[in-house]
């Protein structure tokens, strides 16, 4: 490992170790959207950009925004680079996701500044507050203002005490009312760059530090509930029941076979929420409900996998005579990653770690699903422990942030070949 | 339908409906064991025992009893034939579960004397307070004292609020130091008889009004414990996962399965609770507790099927690289109804219906379980509107209830001529 990479390794550490004091529970790690620990996180990712040499602003979502302008002129015509990640957490969480990203943003414009490479573009490092939708039950609310996908009314949409985004804003000293103003033109943009954890298994399988992520998966989450008849445990024959729950363990076990059925496309499915009516150990379920979340890598393929377990719950429930239904709560398209800009983080990556850059899909979601619809993305992924994340043994080796922190540099000088190649 | 019957089950109706005005809440039905609701209830009920000629008191564990002398000498020696049930209920009850049972008993004293039916023992109603175990983390304390299978302390155990046995048994007016002294001689008691709503859609189905029972079930209830490997839904491959919940509803479905497979036997397999951790949407469960409760017309039969449980789930644990653990919470014996008593119920069913008793198990627990240790034990079972128990939905028709007390009454009957043809 290079010096440089080891010294930058160190300085992410330490960065993300004082973010982690930052939280609501001195136990924990909790920092929820526009909270007084959303605020203060911002506050101190705010005088490290400044002391990077960026100018720095808070728009009226919550997002810090630090800027560091061109050092000479391009193809770009100045536009902008962003490169951001989100600084709220899990209640209970990992330190590294999402504010890794930042931090990782920050140090490669001070690493930039430091070998003297002037940018034909601006650099823009955003720290988004929401991306976990933890405090209200909306995500990438930062993104979104960004990107101006925004989209329908949800200011008026509660945290669990009953206080609206739009009062927490104006709390907070945001403006709800100027959110749609934040949206930058498609045209002062030239791309998103994202640096994350992986939060799974395969770069840790695979011996890789480091991967370029090929799409953000297309994501469908749902709601079953399967009605049947509740009844004395002991009373009613096995041949007469209808019993709910039954039902819902055929179900879980067909989104299973199916997902794997469609695993060359990264097909996932999970039932992670249950519920059982009444609930007694002596009573036959009356009634189930249960979430899935589908994703995949294509649309296409959640599409067919979501048809399929449909078809197959309809059969189940004329079979068992009870009554089934899916209710879909939200489907997010995939968002895929710009060729140019997989080959110049692939390059990158391959000169950081000296191996060809493996692509993978995030299966999870991220500020990238809200960005695409300003401008092309591209995401680096960092392995981590046992793909374990949102929870406190979420772990990243410090040589890795190092190595990361590398490989966004070279992205960016890569992206400057290109940009300023007519104006050298 | 005769005069009598007729004139029985309006009387029934009648005492039935009065016993369900006593409740802790006005909205519906919930009279639990040792409060003023079942002190209300057994007041009443001891009213009716006086004012049917019966001499009362009330035990120790709060048991109402009445007594009828023996009206002719007879083999029996005037011993006793006991006759119960219980008029606690569950939480939201319906009103025939138990307490037609003791309104039974009172009405078959009251029709004995009205015909002058001179019986060569004695008869006593018994009305427990405590057969549904809601209150506390205990069943069967009334028949359990009567019959002296109280057992093991639980004067310690505690309800919600932190109550023991011991301390609401004394603000009861009851006496836990003497509880064993409560406990019949084996040689004093000829037999005991239990009229209940059968809890169970049979008889509805066959289109009879009554049956007799045949046993009540063996009943084992466990708990299940799935250890697997929680992590994120978007980004664990399908054929890396130790998904708990899907390898419980693999659980669920294998004892659908056994319990069919011994259907003969009447085993009923039953999952009524599950608890899914850590219980979000977007996260692979890593750990699913469960309850299931096996019940069987035999001993043999569910042993058979729970040894099998066992033996699958195990398999399923190896295959699917999860822990899986089986905890027996308690496990009863089948108590067989006294073929003597099934003869002298079946003949009188037989003549109060007009039609052959239907013989049928009892899946759910009952007093009988309890008393079986102390004498030979006689159930019969009224059929009850789709099976429906525990819920306000609890229906009887009031006519079948005519028909019932006349089934005790003629098992009564034919109980007298056996015991005093020597002295005929």
């Amino acid at each position: 490992m290079s010096e440089d990479a080891r010294s930058l390794a160190q300085r992410a550490q330490g960065m993300i170790d004082a973010l982690a004091t930052i939280s609501a529970d001195p136990d924990k790690l909790t920092r929820l959207y526009l909270t007084e620990q959303h605020r203060a996180a911002a506050q101190l990712v705010g005088e490290w950009m400044r002391r990077a040499g960026m100018t720095v602003r808070m728009d009226a979502a919550g997002t810090m925004h630090g800027v560091m302008p061109a050092g000479r002129a391009g193809r770009s015509g100045n536009r902008r680079l962003l490169i951001g990640s989100h600084i709220d957490t899990v209640v209970d969480a990992g330190r590294f996701d999402g504010t890794f990203g930042v931090i990782a943003g920050i140090l490669a414009v001070e690493e930039l500044r430091r070998r003297n490479v002037a940018l034909p573009f601006e650099v823009e490092v955003l720290a988004f507050g929401d991306e976990e939708g933890v405090r209200f039950p909306k995500t990438l609310i930062g993104s979104s203002t960004v990107s101006g996908a925004l989209g329908d009314a949800m200011l008026d949409l509660t945290d669990a005490n009953g206080v609206t985004i739009r009062d927490a804003l104006l709390a907070f000293g945001g403006d709800p009312d100027a959110l749609a103003d934040e949206a930058y033109a498609p045209g002062s943009v030239i791309g998103y760059l994202e640096v994350h954890i992986e939060q799974g298994p395969v770069l840790e399988q695979a011996g890789e530090p480091l991967g370029v992520v090929s799409a953000i998966a297309s994501q469908g989450r749902y709601r079953i509930a399967i009605k049947g008849e509740a009844g004395h445990a002991g009373t009613v024959p096995m041949d007469v029941r209808h019993d709910a729950l039954a039902a819902a363990a055929q179900v879980i076990l067909i989104t299973e076979e199916i997902a794997l059925k469609h695993q060359k496309a990264s097909c996932v499915a999970t039932v992670g929420e249950i519920k059982v009516s009444p609930g007694a150990s002596n009573v036959i379920p009356g009634l189930v409900e249960f979430s899935l979340d589908l994703r995949a890598a294509t649309d296409e393929a959640r599409a067919t996998a979501a048809e399929a377990i449909r078809y197959r719950i309809r059969n189940i429930g004329v079979k068992r005579g009870v009554l089934v239904s899916i209710e879909t709560m939200h489907e997010k398209p995939v968002a895929t990653c710009a060729p140019h800009l997989k080959k110049a983080i692939a390059d990158a990556i391959g000169k950081a770690t000296g191996k060809k850059a493996r692509e993978l899909m995030s299966g999870a979601g991220h500020d990238g699903q809200a960005m695409i619809h300003l401008t092309d993305i591209g995401m680096i992924f960092v392995r981590c422990r046992a793909g374990i994340s949102h929870n406190p043994l979420e772990f990243v080796e410090t040589e890795d942030l190092g190595t990361a922190v590398e490989a966004l540099v070279g992205t960016i000088e890569s992206m400057a070949d290109s940009y300023g190649a007519n104006n050298r």
